[in-house]
């Protein structure tokens, strides 16, 4: 059985496997660079939610100014949570469809798109840019999952 | 190693597996559906969030009035949420419980609750059908996760 | 074929996927819990959002008036927002982690001082502790999910 171990684990030497894995991971980290962005944000405006975060400010009313919304830091939240609602598909999908034996390229060519399209839509949401940059980039890195879970029921039905 | 290769990713040749695949893609392109509902409501009641995204109504204050909250946009956006909230740990566990070799039937109708409550849940919420309508939904797809945690750490710890 | 799918769910034999399975399913179950004190402020607090949910205490105007925000149910969902963001990466990178092959110790280490940290960022935030309490458990778990992509991207581009 550590025959059968050693082979269960090599899924990371196969080439598509590996293609995935990368992306995932930039997509997943680029994801979690969304949490610094807005830290960011709420220290510089200075602009907290949770009255135990703005402690350092001072005590009572000094403080309480502090808890407020301000427009960038709602704006970097609302990008983090389109990544949730999109790279969450993309990595769920991805992994099944990089389990589907599909060609090397056509899988790079999935995992690429969506992920310049993801970083894109970052820089277009927090710039701003004018639409429809964002709302394109945001239709390119749908199509694209919605391209590989098409690939996965198909494999999968076909077997 | 080739050999290898084609072995690890032969995981889609297994029967829980491929059912694992289906159900967790048909999920998860159900909770990407909810970007477009969402932006269905945005369009037809005319309510944004972004100053870029009304610009095509008109410049200045003419577009303002478009920056406002709706309430069939705000419940879309929740049932959005609440899908994050369930179907992520349902796609991460279940994939976990598809490796623990259980039987194929009892699999099958672990997916196939979840899927159907989650559908019914979104129809629950959206229409939206009177309480404890999207509750019970809420809760029958919450126990199939709850039921597939406990047996995989049942087969992890028994091991 | 029958032998190649017994090998390919051989997965949960290799002991740092075990370990990764267990962690995994003990932080989303962590999550999961999550709906279950929003919904305890809830219901205890009577603050709900949907009208549909109020109408257990009456019709009308009588119930309008449990359609409000209260501070522990929004601290609460703030805290499950923040499972997502965080819980999601761990979930995802360390799957491609526990595939890479690393020492069982050291893989053990991520988990444990992952979920720890998560379990303790909880009850910072429900309390509440005084900051940096929040702050720091949140760092930890950021800092290990950061790192175990440093080592999937380093086996992925090694090999």
């Amino acid at each position: 059985t550590r025959g059968e171990m050693a082979k269960s684990t090599q899924l990371i030497d196969n080439e598509v496997f590996r293609a995935y894995a990368t992306y995932a991971a930039i997509v997943l980290l680029k994801m979690m660079l969304m949490s610094l962005i807005t830290a960011y944000f709420r220290i510089t405006r200075k602009a907290f939610v949770n009255p135990e975060d703005t402690e350092s400010f001072g005590k009572g009313e000094s403080a309480k100014k502090y808890l407020r919304t301000d427009p960038d830091v709602e704006r970097a939240r609302r990008g983090h949570l389109n990544d949730l609602e999109n790279i969450v598909p993309f990595v769920g999908i991805g992994l099944l469809y990089a389990l589907s034996s599909p060609e090397l390229s056509t899988a790079l060519l999935h995992f690429r798109i969506f992920t310049g399209a993801r970083i894109f839509h970052t820089f277009a949401y927090l710039m701003p840019l004018p639409q429809p940059s964002r709302g394109l980039s945001w239709a390119v890195g749908y199509s694209v999952t919605f391209s590989m879970a098409y690939r996965v029921l198909k494999t999968v039905w076909l077997l």
